[in-house]
């Protein structure tokens, strides 16, 4: 591969093009390996971005696909897939780039990272935690800092069976079982419900955790398109034929990253769908509380008449990521396995900051603290709204959010792809979130999410500011470049 | 089935009885599930406690075997299985008490529990937390509460680069990966590392908690039989040779709950055998530094040539186990792997945890109080081992630990397995951990595991006496009306 290094046309199109042709010229066959990103970045004495940029490209055209762990590889074919039979199977639309490897890029000094999916970090209760620390600690000492009950602390399980009552959730303290953060409990779900191989139906896009623990646990995703009112049923209901499904995930309210709201009559239909066909439904309500215009309908583990909901969330969003408080509410067998995958996998969550968290509830800080972050989460909200109108491209589109932290755009089609803008982007201060990672089939390449809670209103003005910028300059710069440009 | 309630034969020993009749007449077939404990004792009318026992024991006598979460069948049988082919496979040996199940049963208001598997709560540094959590709070805000990396606070891992060169280990930073505990530790890496139905070879008996995973994992365990040296390695070798295990797991130093230590020279051999069939290697490090008499050979990490080695080691058993914090020494793409399966896992562990047992490490804490510990545990084995002389049935067997929490003892062959010991154990005020639970084929039955790491000399001694009076009282009552009682 030839790189020219004072070529208009950047050097991650120039990598991109490079392979684009080796595998349509077939010199690459499908099931072949692109090198890692690492070692090909040292061979060209470049700086590993661009090559990252570039395989991220690739796949938002649907060429290559990567795989959890396993690296890249060209699309249509096969990847090695450890399993029972020593067979390989493939999984479409990892994605390429890890969450992980996005923060990285976005944490440069200076951008304006809209790209993670944290809450305000300014508005975490840090003196009240430290309060509640230090009262647990004098009133229980060692008791504290010992092994806890794999279920969870029994005072925690008992208040947050108080706690989602007020979501209309009918459940008991032995319902409920205390994880490390929701991403555990929809991880112990996935694994005591599926195994490697079996479907499980997602709206696509979806949540970019969930895809995590899909390629991990070797599941297979169906994924169903949405519209303004979350996934499509009539879609649902194909997939369920077509797949026959062993589990639905669902997250209805301000889901992650459309930022949708499932309507009640819409709730109760994918119930009586699920029902109809008897498949388990994982709600992922980790949003829910996170509403600043009017309040959503009812959960699903609400309107559950045949106990087919497991519904999971946690304390990550609404108050600290950091404690990795979660809980997942299911009954009978099912509740008894994943009490036994739990202790399996870490005997129990550190009892300190199950009781931290218990005395939030118990003393009412939790509302308190949720009512403040919410009126702030509207103001950041409109803010983002009026910055995007403002600095956007022209023939962007976005719907504006009634909850979460979320700011889903769609780039118009004169111009680049989100996984093309990139680089661009963070060279003008500012990353967000590259829509195709929240696709199963690696779709979605006009699609950025914007993170807006996670800054103050004038810094959210400045980053949509130079994201209008960053588009501006590629279309200036690399465009012609790219039509001009021949194959190397 | 009709139980004598005023029978000599204690209920427990009837229910057994009634079924070891049933299965030995083939009324009930191998794969046959037995009713839970829960149903059948609400059924008879009687407590849970002696229909568990009566479990125990029939599994103690290879007649039946649970499966985690999927309930207690008939041996010989097939337990339903989920697996990709949807064909049904059986696991040997699943522990038909559960640890929880034991920890409540001797959780019993006077009962002296040398059960469970914490280090001594009255050690634990609760002020010294307080002071590190008050400083990292201080120090750092809002960051020590946010999300932290998936890789583990880079502080941490720095200092557990350099405390585990002490142990003669080198490594880089980036070779550790920060766990929920080292239980977590494990998981990651067999999961990581093997498919389901993959064989692990590992020491018979072995960890508890290995076995949790090998059952929630569905990996095959191959039981090796040890001696005072640990694992037998033409025992290993033999295995190596008919199961081409994926995995060796190996706790060398201190093993829970034998407490061998083994030789340098073994360590060699052993590390020689899995490089010649380059088969990885899983250290279970965690009771390494609990020695109290003399120093420990360097863990096989510090002796690894071929980089086959994963370490497995956490701050639970040394310092404090409500933390949760463990960690696994990997390199090269198995250590990117660990990563990814840690994230989908649970996104990180809780930073604020981190970065207080980063404080530890730190300002020298950790050196000091495991000081401290070491002199305790010397103190309490002294104790347990001149107890045991006193009080434990004559032709009870067992070795001089030399580090770690376990006294390991086999009671003689004239008189009750552990498991049928166990309820007149529990009525005499003293509970203990059956063997059968740490063996990968339900075999040990005469073998108990005593944690005297739990309790001041004093009561250690109380506890032992004990012990004694029940194993004289079962002899006295039961054992005559057994050989008596004909079947129902």
């Amino acid at each position: 591969m030839t790189l020219v290094k004072d070529s208009l046309e950047p050097i991650y199109q120039q990598i991109a093009r490079y392979f684009r042709a080796q595998i349509e010229s077939g010199r690459i066959a499908p099931g072949d390996r692109l090198p890692p990103t690492r070692d090909l970045a040292r061979q060209l004495g470049i700086g590993r971005i661009s090559v990252v940029s570039a395989y991220a490209q690739l796949q938002a055209e649907g060429l290559i696909a990567a795989h959890a762990g396993r690296g890249t590889y060209v699309s249509g074919g096969r990847a090695p897939v450890r399993g029972l039979d020593g067979a390989s199977r493939q999984f479409p639309g990892a994605p390429d780039i890890p969450m992980r490897e996005i923060t990285r890029l976005a944490e440069q000094p200076g951008v304006i990272a809209f790209s993670g999916g944290a809450p305000p970090e300014e508005f975490l209760p840090v003196e009240a935690l430290r309060h509640a620390l230090n009262l647990v600690l004098d009133r229980d000492g060692a008791a504290a800092v010992a092994y806890e009950e794999a279920d969870g602390y029994p005072p925690l399980r008992a208040g947050v069976t108080e706690y989602v009552s007020s979501l209309g959730i009918q459940c008991q303290p032995d319902d409920v079982l205390i994880t490390g953060g929701t991403q555990q409990a929809l991880d112990l779900v996935v694994q005591t419900v599926l195994g490697e191989g079996d479907a499980l139906i997602t709206a696509n896009p979806t949540y970019l955790g969930l895809l995590d623990i899909v390629h991990v646990r070797r599941v297979r995703p169906v994924g169903v398109p949405v519209d303004g009112d979350g996934m499509r049923l009539e879609a649902v209901e194909a997939a369920i034929r077509e797949h026959r499904p062993g589990l639905i995930y669902a997250a209805p309210t301000f889901h992650n990253p459309t930022g949708a709201v499932m309507p009640l009559h819409r709730r109760r239909q994918l119930l009586a769908l699920a029902a109809q066909h008897n498949i388990p439904v994982l709600e992922d309500a980790v949003y829910h509380e996170l509403g600043y215009r009017g309040t959503p309908p009812p959960p699903l583990k609400a309107l559950d008449e045949h106990d087919l909901v497991l519904h999971a969330s946690g304390f990550s969003k609404i108050l600290l990521p950091g404690t990795r408080i979660g809980y997942v509410i299911a009954s009978g067998p099912l509740r008894e396995r994943l009490a036994r995958v739990k202790q399996a996998a870490d005997i129990c969550t550190p009892g300190l900051n199950q009781r931290a968290i218990h005395v939030f509830l118990a003393n009412g800080a939790l509302i308190g603290h949720l009512n403040r972050v919410r009126l702030e989460l509207r103001e950041r909200c409109a803010a983002a709204c009026l910055a995007a109108s403002r600095h956007l491209p022209p023939g962007s589109q976005w719907a504006e959010p009634s909850g979460g932290l979320y700011l889903w755009v769609r780039l118009p089609d004169d111009g680049p792809t989100a996984a093309e803008l990139y680089v661009t982007a963070i060279q003008h201060g500012v990353a967000y979130a590259i829509g195709t990672l929240f696709y199963t089939d690696g779709s979605g390449g006009r699609h950025i999410r914007l993170n807006f809670a996670a800054h103050p209103p004038a810094r959210i003005e400045e980053g949509f500011r130079r994201l209008g910028a960053a588009w501006q300059a590629w279309q200036q710069t690399y465009a012609p470049a790219v039509r001009r440009a021949p194959i190397l």
